[in-house]
C-alpha cells in the first residue's frame, strides 16, 4: 500500500492516457512554423488554459517549469529581483518546504535579510504575526497553502489580505488539484507530480502586473521567466490530470478526511506513547502524521516497508542530513518515530484498516527490546510543559535556574542518535527520587525536540538546556529534567 | 518528412518503451527507502551509468538536468563561480547556441568579462585564436561540439589541448548520441530530445577535479547540481535511446552522410543563386544549410511545409526578434531564404531524392514575381568580396573611400524587411553606369550580412557601411556598391 502520496502521486490514468497521446502528437518543437510545430504549440497553449482555469488564473499568467521546487526558486529569486527597489527583505513561515528555505538562505548569502515567521503548535502561521513581520522594504512574503508534513492548511486569504501591496508567493504544491488555491495570491507554485501528473512539470504563475525579473540568462520560452525546451507531452499530461483530479476531488477529499480522520482517532488509542501532530481541523483531507516515543524512524519506516506499507517520515535518522524535520522542529513536537501517512485517491478502506491493525505490532516489536514502562503517567499524557517553542531549535536557551544544578544525574548520550537519548532519560530518571534533576548530554540536534516532548508526554518537568560543558561534556547540550512522578 | 531533427528528433522506440516501462517501475521518489522508491532509485543509478558510459566518464561525474539550455546555464555559471578566484573572463566561440551566449550576456551584466572567438566562412573556431583569447583571468572557455545551425564540427580536442588548465565546457547538444564526444572537455552539456530521447532531460557532466559552484539555492540530489524533484521515467528513456543511438549510429551516419553529399552537391545545381554554408568536410552527417538569394525564409519554409517538408531557417524572418541567426551573421553568409535540413535516423533516399525534386519548382515559385536575372554572373558566382567577416554584424564599419560618395543612386529600402533590399538592389543597380555606385539605406539587421553576400554572388564590388544620415536616411546604415559588370 502506497501512503505517501505527498511525496510523489502515482500517475493519474488520464495523465498516463494524455502522455502516451501527446508523445504522438505534441513531439515537435512548439517554436517552429511547419505542421507538426504548430500542433504541438496548439497542445500546449490547450493545456495553459486548462490549467489557468482549474487554478483560478489568466493563461498568460502561466509559465511551466521543470519541478515544483524550481517554481518556487524562480518565482522568489525573480519576485525579489523585479521589488528590489522596494528592499531586500524576504518574509517566509517556519514551516515552508525546503526549497523556500534554501532559496531564503541563498538570499541572505547574497545580502538579503531574511524573517521566519513562526507557526504554533499545530505548525499553523499566525496572519497577525506574520503581517507583523512585513517591513517597508519587504519585497516578497511566502507563505504555502498547505504544510506538507503534517498537512495543516495555512490562512493564505487572511494572510493576503493584511500583505497590503507586498506580493504573496503561494506555495501550492500540496494542495493544487486536490482543493482550491485560496484567493490573494501574487505568484503561485506547484508540482504535477503530487496532484497525479508526470514528473518534469511545475507550474508558476505570476499575476499580471506583479513585478518579476528573471534571476537566470535570458529565453524567449514560457514568457521569459523558465529557460529551455519545452516539454509539451508531460505538459499536456499535467493539464489533463489536473483537471481530471480536481473533478474527482470534491468525492475523494470527502472520503480521505474520514478515513484519515480514523486514523487521527485510532492511533493514539492502538499505540502507546504517540503523539499525532498538526492541526485537527483546518488540515488536508488526505494527510496525517504522528510521532511514537522511543522508536528509531527509520527503523519503523523499514518494518512497516517489510509489511507492505509505503509511508515517510520527518525524524532525524531518515535524512540525509541528520536533522530532524524543519517543520516538526519548529512545532516544537516530538521528532522520534515520526510516520507522515498521505492517501492517494483511491485508497481503500480496507487498506487503512489494515494499516491501523498492523501499525501497533509493528511499533510494538521496536519498542518490545527496551522493557520501558508505556504506561500513560499519573496525570495523563499532555503537551510539553514548554508549550510552543518559538525560533525551536534555532540555538540554545538557559534554563531558568540559577547556575548548573548541584548533584543532578547526568546521562552522557554523546554520539548517540536518536531516539538513544530519550531512551536513556526514560530508563534512568527512575534512579532520583521525585524532586530531582536528570541531565541528559547530547549532541544529536533531535534530542532538543525530544527531550522536552518526552517531558510532555511522561508527566515530567522540562527545566531547560544549558551548554553541555557546565555538566563535564566536552560538545553539544544539555538537558535537564526534574522528576515530578 | 521530418527534416529538422536538429530542432528536436522524433521519439526513439526504444525510448518510448523504456519511458512506458519506468512509468510502471520508476514513478516513485528516488530519495525514498520502501521498495518503490528503492526501485526507482536503481533505475536512476542504472540509467546513469549508461550515460557515462556513452559519454565517457564517471557515473558520479553525471547529473540529470531538465533540459540541454539547463546544462549549459548551470555548467557555465556554475563554473565560473567555482573558478571565480582565477577570474571572471570567459571566453566561447561567436557561433555557440544562443543559451551560451545568454548565458555570457547574463555574466556581463554581472560585471564579468566576455571574449566571442570569430570563425571563419565555414563557421569553424581556429584553437590558436581560441587559445590566444584565454588570459590570467580566464575562468571558463566554451566551445560546441559540433555547430547547430550549419553542422561544422569544432576543433575541440585541439582547442582543448591549448587551453591548459582553464576549463573547457564543450556543448554537445548537436551530437551526442550520434558521434563520439572528443576529448579534452572539463564540462559537458548535453540534451537528450535531440539524440531521440523525451524532452525534460539534459546531461551536465562535470570531471572529478573540475571546480563548480551551484549558481542555485542548494538542493542535495543530484550531486548538488540540479535542484528539483528527479525525473527517473524520463531519464531511463533517455538512457535507453542514447545506448540504442549510439549503436546505431555507425551505420545511420555514414547512410546520411551520404545523402547530405547528395543535397550539397545538387542543390547549387538545380537552384541558381543560392549559397551552401558550413564546412563541406568537418560536418556532422545528418545536417546541411543553404540559402536562397531573394527568397523570404518564412514564404519559403511555408511552401516546402505545405509540400511536406519540415525544415528550419535561420533566416531573420522567422526569429522571433527578426534578427538573422548570430551563427550565419559571425560567418558573413547570405542569411535570406535560409534552410536547414538535418536528417532523422531512417531517413529514407526516396524522400531526400523527393526535396531534391521539390525545392527547385519551390524557389522559383517564390521567385518568379520577382521578375530579377537568375543567371550567374560573367565571372561565375563566388563568395562576397569582403571575404569573412570578424565580428560581423557588431557595428557599422566605415566604407574605405573618404567621405560620401557623389551622386550615387540611393535606394530607400528602410522599414523594409529581409530580402526586400537585396530585390531592390538588384532589380536596380542597371540603372547605373558600370562604375557607378548603388547606396542601399536599410534598417533591417539581415542587409549588413545580405548586401555583400549578394554581391558576392553576384559580382558586383561592395565597398562598405556608413551611416544612412550621409545619405539622407534618418535611421538605420548605408551599404555601398559600385557597380562592375
Amino acid at each position: 500500500m502506497y501512503f505517501d502520496v505527498a511525496s510523489t502521486a502515482p500517475l493519474h490514468p488520464v495523465a498516463r492516457q494524455a502522455l502516451t497521446a501527446a508523445l504522438d502528437e505534441g513531439w515537435a518543437d512548439p517554436a517552429r512554423l511547419y505542421r507538426s510545430g504548430r500542433q504541438a504549440r496548439m497542445l500546449l497553449d490547450a493545456a495553459r488554459e486548462t490549467v489557468a482555469e482549474v487554478l483560478g488564473c489568466r493563461a498568460d499568467e502561466i509559465s511551466f517549469t521543470a519541478s515544483g521546487t524550481q517554481a518556487v526558486q524562480l518565482g522568489m529569486l525573480g519576485a525579489l529581483h523585479g521589488n528590489r527597489r522596494r528592499g531586500r527583505h524576504l518574509v517566509h513561515s517556519a514551516v515552508e518546504h525546503s526549497s523556500v528555505l534554501h532559496t531564503a538562505d541563498r538570499h541572505q548569502g547574497a545580502g538579503g535579510e531574511v524573517t521566519a515567521v513562526p507557526v504554533d503548535r499545530h505548525g499553523r502561521a499566525d496572519p497577525a504575526a506574520f503581517a507583523a513581520a512585513l517591513r517597508p522594504d519587504t519585497a516578497l512574503a511566502v507563505l504555502q497553502s498547505a504544510n506538507h508534513e503534517v498537512g495543516t492548511v495555512q490562512p493564505v486569504a487572511e494572510t493576503a489580505a493584511r500583505c497590503g501591496d507586498v506580493p504573496l508567493l503561494v506555495d501550492a504544491a500540496q494542495s493544487a488539484g486536490r482543493v482550491d488555491v485560496p484567493a490573494g495570491w501574487s505568484l503561485l507554485a506547484a508540482s504535477a507530480h503530487k496532484w497525479g501528473g508526470p514528473a518534469g512539470v511545475g507550474v508558476l504563475a505570476v499575476r499580471k502586473g506583479v513585478r518579476y525579473a528573471s534571476p537566470l540568462p535570458a529565453d524567449e520560452r514560457e514568457g521569459g521567466r523558465v529557460p529551455g525546451y519545452v516539454n509539451v507531452p508531460a505538459i499536456v499530461a499535467a493539464a489533463a490530470s489536473l483537471r481530471a483530479v480536481r473533478a474527482e476531488a470534491a468525492r475523494e477529499n470527502a472520503r480521505l478526511h474520514e478515513l484519515v480522520e480514523r486514523i487521527r482517532a485510532r492511533v493514539p488509542r492502538l499505540v502507546p506513547a504517540v503523539e499525532v501532530v498538526g492541526d485537527p481541523v483546518r488540515r488536508l483531507p488526505h494527510l496525517v502524521t504522528f510521532s511514537c516515543l522511543y522508536v528509531d524512524g527509520e527503523v519503523l519506516l523499514g518494518e512497516l516497508d517489510r509489511a507492505g506499507f509505503a509511508v515517510s517520515s520527518g525524524s532525524s535518522c531518515t535524512s540525509s542530513t541528520l536533522t530532524p524535520s524543519h517543520v516538526l522542529a519548529a512545532m516544537g513536537v516530538l521528532t522520534e518515530g515520526n510516520v507522515r501517512v498521505s492517501l492517494p485517491f483511491g485508497t481503500a478502506e480496507a487498506d487503512v484498516e489494515r494499516f491501523l491493525a498492523v501499525l501497533p505490532e509493528v511499533v510494538a516489536g521496536v519498542r518490545a527490546p527496551l522493557g520501558l514502562d508505556l504506561a500513560p503517567p499519573a496525570g495523563g499524557e499532555g503537551l510539553p510543559a514548554a508549550g510552543p517553542r518559538e525560533g525551536a531549535g534555532a540555538g540554545s536557551e538557559h534554563p531558568e535556574t540559577s547556575g548548573p544544578i548541584t548533584d543532578p544525574l547526568v546521562l552522557d548520550a554523546l554520539g548517540k542518535r536518536c531516539p538513544l537519548p530519550v531512551i536513556e532519560l526514560a530508563k534512568r530518571i527512575g534512579e532520583v527520587p521525585v524532586g530531582g534533576t536528570v541531565v541528559v548530554l547530547a549532541d544529536d540536534e533531535a534530542a532538543r525536540l525530544d527531550v522536552p516532548a518526552w517531558c510532555g508526554m511522561r508527566g515530567q518537568e522540562y527545566l531547560g538546556e544549558a551548554p553541555a560543558a557546565e555538566y563535564g561534556g566536552d560538545r553539544g547540550s544539555a538537558y535537564l529534567v526534574r522528576r515530578v512522578s
